[in-house]
Formats: structure tokens, C-alpha cells, sequence
């Protein structure tokens, strides 16, 4: 079959197959580098003035002052009365559903009391400021907006900045739309390095903030883990993946549809496609040659699934759940008789998609569950992005005067250990007060 | 007074003088990185020869072959009982209380079913495997073994696997004795950016993990930076710091041990007292005279607390509690008479201690939460390594029939808005699924 090649996990060379296939490298070349560290510097120097220099060079728009770059809170909703009333019913329900699902990730504070009085805890706040990269032109999507504010607003984020560029000036209505119902506090039409270089940094007209997320081209993507330290960023993501396991008994229409889904995206996307069930490789193989022709991006779709997609056949399910977690993916559908029975088993993946009837697409638009997720198996050690991303933790350790002469003795014996007698000292000092009831005053 | 520079938040030019005394570069030359690049590609290349290369070269003793660089758990066994019986006390003191504050930040799986038998939840997993990176040499700290390994450990990790360079071939008995009681379950006597470059791929020795954690020289740090993505770190670490706000009535040479606690790190670490009480101050800077003399680390405590210490004066509580919101410091002790009444005021903080019997150290040692926290101001958007730390989240999604066509209406309206119609008919297939009871089956 000509459009995904094929593997098996009894072919003697399979591990450097699979290696091969899953091998991504995202290093930007030394030339992007060093001209987003040119923008960087710049914005950093002549704050506004560079960023209505690289909006004119890059946009091919000209503000008359940077207080234009705002799009005020008033266009945001003008977008939101402009829209098809279908489409804005969608992001009535995406929101709401966004919203409901994000509700159950919310950290809260918590302590406890030790028997002498010691209390420990941890506290949980929102951060200040966020920044919301917004990608603009062809690629303008308003699914990303709702998935990165909302987390961010149920967090309880102060404020939320968006940042879009505007290729010669025009401005997207459905992603405007979009940033009007997910409650994006002010927004500004500016994109690239430069208003991520604004964002980290502050300008007279773009607020500085404390963590910048949201998907971008590779100047965008290299600001980002550029400014990293100095504000905190989301993962920076590489191609987006599905792997489907089936069974065999799912409509191989239905499954070829799912790998066309994830393959549109972009010609680096990777789809494969793994069951123990050979000849429900070949049907599958067939739906794809027969739907592949009716598909309006028909070329990106041919191109990622010929130079990145695959289809696997393992020896039973036990092999496909030991390839799933090997593979560790962005998307995992699960497209068997009883999911439940095997979840438990999965190790690692960003979304796990459930049953025959849960379209990976699904995830992406309206489910609840965010369609940020760590790529290239990161699934590994990270995790969706959520409304923990937003909020952060600081511990709290307050010693009652018993607790304080019991922790001075251990920490005084290991700070003398690692030869740090301050520490010892300091320790030590409470552990002696004389008057454990009244604290020593000067 | 002259350790340490005085500001006062009615200073005209404060907020420079704040900028100033916080600042701090973080980047490595570019010598260390072109280092760091060289060992990674020779690891990747030469995988266990570059291994016993670099020991050679850097550790000076030569180990007759690979497998000799591990350091066998009976090894670590024998550490354990070698110790004196305080410090083995010590260590079970503080492990117990480490592990038993961590219980308390596992993540916990949840799920819930809408009214049409949709699920939506978030399974949680721990990593499979962790690498700990613990220096060696002159700065060998068992408290950081500890901190590292038991939060990996109450996250269900299934092997822990330790690094820790041995100059001329001199094991530390401490460490080794923490990495006992602490769980450790393999331990390799490497170090520097080849044992990081050896954890992040794999050798023919040493497994590939799936994140790295615990701190480092500035060749660790670079290197950690460099694998990230290939595995996930922990965050890379500036100078340690501390802010101390104080309402004038903590005894002042408690306060000074405090500050000395904090400069005896490093020449480069950072104690900053703030209180609204000027002559406080000078009653500190007093005792900080009086007490330097005697310290061990008098050296390096002076020098950090001229070159980056300060003293600084605010208006009241409000405006000192505004101050610390600003410094978002690593550690902030809050030395006045009711804490709790001020906490939930505080915004951004690795770890607070509260009340005049809350020396910092012994939050570094044994008190239960953490002492791995966000330096330089990164508190604003990050948290205490926790058992969270080494946990990953999984969405999870399993539509019903009925979900399913629900979910396909909104998600079809927006993947078109968005011009990707292979989502949008993956979607409307299951929509339009003729027999929503029964999946449709080729």
C-alpha cells in the first residue's frame, strides 16, 4: 500500500524502525537564533519605538502610534456580534464545556497542624499576568485562544494579555470572537519574536507579564525558550501526533478520517495507526486510498501520512499497549470494545481518546479537556497544559516554639554535616530560647 | 553601617536600586556552551568510552571498565551503617518528615459521566524512570539527596537512578548514606555534563531516564538546559536568597544568624532584611558586627552580604509586604507577631516561614516541605519541587453515542471556521452513526 508505509513488531529491525519513524528534531538553525537574539535586544533597548519597527517590516502595517497596537475591549465584542450566530453558539458551548472541565483541575491551598503545634502547608495563587500568543494570518485558529484563556481566567489569573499579529492590518473576527467570550483582558495586534521579546520584558505600551503560552511559528518558538527564567513559558510543542489503536471492529472509514485529521494539520503531523488485526490494516489502507481524493487539503494530508504516517501490526494487545507507551503520544485513541479495561495500563500520553465514538477531533474543539499536550514524547514527564499552569505553590512552615527546639536538633546535626553552621546556629538559637512561651525580644 | 547597603522604599531612585540589587545574568559563556555541546555529541557517539574518558579526565581515577562506575546498593548500605548514630538519626528525622509532608501533594486520578454517559477526567501517572544528579566534592549536601529522591519516590517512580561525581575516586559517606535511606535504587559514580548527557540518552551502562533533577555546577546547569526536551528537568537554579521582613521585635542576632545562614551558601547568594522599624536595622547591623567575627564562613558571608546583601527600610506593613510581592523571593521569613494575618498576602514565594521560631534552616533540612524552590524571581510563576514534580497527567475522553453526535455539532462549526474539514467530518461520522447503540462495524 503506497501512502503509509508498514511496520511489524516481529520484523528483526522494528526498534530502529519505530526510532526512525519518532525521531524529531526541533532545534531552530543558528541563523533564526541569532535573529530573534537580535529582537530580543532590540525591543529590550527602544522598547515601543522597535516594536512599531518590526510590526511595519514583518506586517506590512503602520500605526501612527503605539497606542494603536491595542484593539480595544469594544472590538473584541463588535467581533462577537459579527460572527454567524452557528459559530457563535459553538464557542458558547466549547467555552462552557472548556470551562467545566478545567473547574476539576484547580489546585487549592491546605495545611496541617503537628501534634506540638507546628503548622505545614502549602499555599496555592494565580499568577499576576499571563501572555497569550495568538498565531495570525492563514493559520488563525480560535480554538487555541479557548484553550489557553480559560484555564488561565479559572485560575484566576489578574490579567490576561493577547498578543495577534495582524498581517497588513487585518484582523481575524472569529479569533477576536473567541478572545471576547474566554475573557481576555486586553489584547494587541502584534506577533513574532518581537511581541514575545514585549510580553517578557514590558514596552511603555505592552504590559510585562509573568508567563507567556500559546503556539507560534519557529521565531516565535525560539523567543520563547530565549526568554525562559525570565518569565515562565508553556512547553514549546514540535508536530502534532495521533496514534490509533483499534481492534479491528471500528468502521475503517471512521479510522482512516481520524488519521486525515491529525494529518491536515501540517505536512511534518504524524498519524499511525496500530492493531494486532492485519487485514484491518488493508481495509483502513483502502478507505484512505478511496477518501483520500474528496479531501480539501488532499496534498498536506497525502504528503504527512506518505513522510511521517505509519501503520503498526503488533502480535496482540499486550504488544499495542507496550508500542502505545514506547511511543508515548500526543493523542492516543483508544478504539476497542472496552476501553476501561485497558486505560489503566497506559503510561503515558497526553489525551486519551475512548471507545469507537470519540473522534480525536472532538478534543480539540469542545470535549472539556485542553488540546494543549506535550508532542514528541514528552508524554513521558508532562502533562496537558491546565489550570495548574496558571497557579503555583508556596510552602508554608510556621514552628511552634516545641516544634522549633525539636527541628533544631536534626537540622542542626546534618547543617554540621555539610559543614554550614549558620545554618546550625540559626537553627539553634530557637532550639535554646530560653522562653519557649514568650518569644526573645530585643 | 558597612556589610551591608541600606535602601528606603521613600527613596527617590528606589526602584532602580531594587532592579539593581535583584539582577542577576544567568546566562553561561559561550566557552561552557560549545563545552557542553562537545561532551553531549561525544556522549551520544561514544556512549560508555566517553563515559570513563571523562572520569578520567575530569575526576581523575580510572575505572577498570564500565560496570565499575556503579556504586552498588550494598555500598550504600555499608555507608548507612558507618555513620555516626546522630547523623543516622538525623537522617531518619528528616526523611520521615519530608516523605510525610509529600504524601500530602500526590495528584490523584478523578473522572466524572455527563447526563448522556459522557466521561471526562485525568488519569495520573508517575514517571517511569528519574535521574538525580547530586554533586560532588566539596559541596556535598545529603539534605539535597533527600530532597530530590523522596518526593520521586512517593510519586510511585519506578526507578530512581543517582549520579554523583567522585573527585579522585572519594566516595562521601553522607550522601551515600542519604541515597540509602532515601530509596535510591541505582547509583553511578559520574558526574559533570557527561553523567546528565549519559542520563538523557542512555549508555551501554547507564539508562536513559525520563527527567533529570537536582543541582549542579555551571557544567550541569548548561547541560540540563541543553537535553531539555529529550527529558524534562527541574529548574535551573540562581544564587539562593532569602528575605527577611521583620516587625522589630525578633531578637536582632536571631535575624543576623538568619541573613548569615543564607550569604554562608555562596558569594553570590542574597539576604535581604525588610522592616518598617529603621532602628531595628541598625540593631541588626549591630549584631552582624558583633557576630561575623565568629562565624566559620566569615569570609564568604561578608562577601555576599557587601556585594548583594541589603537592608531595607519600608513604610509600614502594607508597603513592606508590596516590597516582598516585588522580590517574589526564594525564601521569605515572616519574623512578626502574627503571621497567619498576613500569608494570604503574600503573592509570590518559594517557601514562607512564619513566626519568630521559624528559622529558615530548617525548612533546608527537615521540616517537610521542600528546599529545591524557584530562585530569581521565578516564584512569581513556579513552585517548590513536590511530588507533582514527577507525576504526568492524561486526559481522558470516552464520548457516549449520543456524547458523540453532540459533540460533533459544535466541533464541526468550528473545525470549518477553521478550515480543517478532515476534523470536522471525523467528527460527523460518528454524529451520524445510523444506530447510535450499536457501533458501526465493517
Amino acid at each position: 500500500m503506497s501512502t503509509m508505509r508498514r511496520l511489524s513488531t516481529t520484523d528483526p529491525d522494528f526498534d530502529a524502525g519505530l526510532d526512525g519513524l519518532l525521531a524529531w528534531d526541533s532545534v531552530s538553525d543558528d541563523r533564526v537564533q541569532q535573529t530573534v537574539a537580535d529582537i530580543i535586544r532590540d525591543l529590550r533597548t527602544r522598547g515601543d519605538a522597535a516594536l512599531l519597527d518590526y510590526t511595519t517590516r514583518f506586517d506590512r502595517w503602520t500605526p501612527a502610534c503605539a497606542a494603536d497596537l491595542e484593539i480595544p475591549r469594544a472590538r473584541l465584542e463588535t467581533a462577537w456580534g459579527r460572527i454567524p450566530t452557528a459559530q457563535r453558539e459553538a464557542l458558547e458551548t466549547a467555552t462552557a464545556r472548556i470551562r467545566a472541565y478545567a473547574e476539576h483541575q484547580r489546585l487549592e491551598s491546605w495545611s496541617y497542624t503537628e501534634a506540638d503545634g507546628t503548622l505545614l502547608g502549602q499555599q496555592v495563587t494565580p499568577l499576576d499576568r499571563v501572555g497569550l500568543y495568538v498565531p495570525g494570518g492563514k493559520a488563525a485558529y480560535p480554538s487555541s485562544v479557548l484553550m489557553n484563556a480559560i484555564p488561565a481566567k479559572v485560575a484566576g489569573v489578574g490579567e490576561l494579555v493577547m498578543v495577534v499579529p495582524t498581517p497588513d492590518g487585518e484582523l481575524n473576527e472569529l479569533v477576536l470572537a473567541a478572545a471576547h467570550i474566554a475573557g481576555t483582558d486586553r489584547a494587541f495586534a502584534v506577533g513574532g519574536a518581537q511581541a514575545v521579546a514585549a510580553l517578557a520584558f514590558g514596552t511603555e505600551t505592552i504590559p510585562g507579564v509573568d508567563k507567556i503560552v500559546g503556539p507560534g511559528n519557529i521565531y516565535v518558538a525560539t523567543a520563547k525558550r530565549a526568554v525562559f527564567g525570565q518569565v515562565g513559558i508553556d512547553m514549546v510543542a514540535g508536530p502534532s501526533e495521533i496514534l490509533v489503536v483499534c481492534d479491528g471492529k471500528t468502521d475503517p472509514d471512521w479510522i482512516a478520517m481520524d488519521l486525515f485529521s491529525q494529518a491536515e494539520h501540517d505536512e511534518d503531523a504524524q498519524s499511525i495507526l496500530l492493531s494486532w488485526d492485519g487485514a484491518f490494516l488493508d481495509r483502513v489502507a483502502a478507505s484512505i486510498q478511496r477518501l483520500l481524493p474528496s479531501m480539501e487539503r488532499e496534498t498536506i494530508i497525502a504528503t504527512a501520512l506518505r513522510g511521517r504516517g505509519a501503520m503498526i501490526q503488533a502480535r496482540d494487545l499486550d504488544d499495542a499497549i507496550a508500542v502505545a507507551n514506547r511511543i508515548a503520544p500526543e493523542h492516543l485513541e483508544l478504539s476497542v470494545e472496552d476501553p476501561q479495561a485497558i486505560v489503566g495500563r497506559i503510561r503515558h500520553a497526553g489525551a486519551i481518546f475512548m471507545g469507537r465514538y470519540t473522534a480525536e477531533a472532538v478534543g480539540d474543539y469542545c470535549a472539556g479537556p485542553n488540546h494543549v499536550l506535550p508532542t514528541s514524547r514528552t508524554a513521558r514527564f508532562s502533562s496537558p497544559l491546565g489550570v495548574y499552569d496558571f497557579q503555583k505553590r508556596s510552602s508554608l512552615i510556621m514552628a511552634s516554639a516545641a516544634g522549633a527546639a525539636q527541628l533544631a536538633e536534626t537540622a542542626s546535626v546534618l547543617a554540621r554535616g555539610e559543614g554550614l553552621t549558620a545554618h546550625a546556629r540559626s537553627a539553634e538559637f530557637r532550639g535554646d530560647a530560653q522562653s519557649p512561651a514568650e518569644p526573645s525580644v530585643s
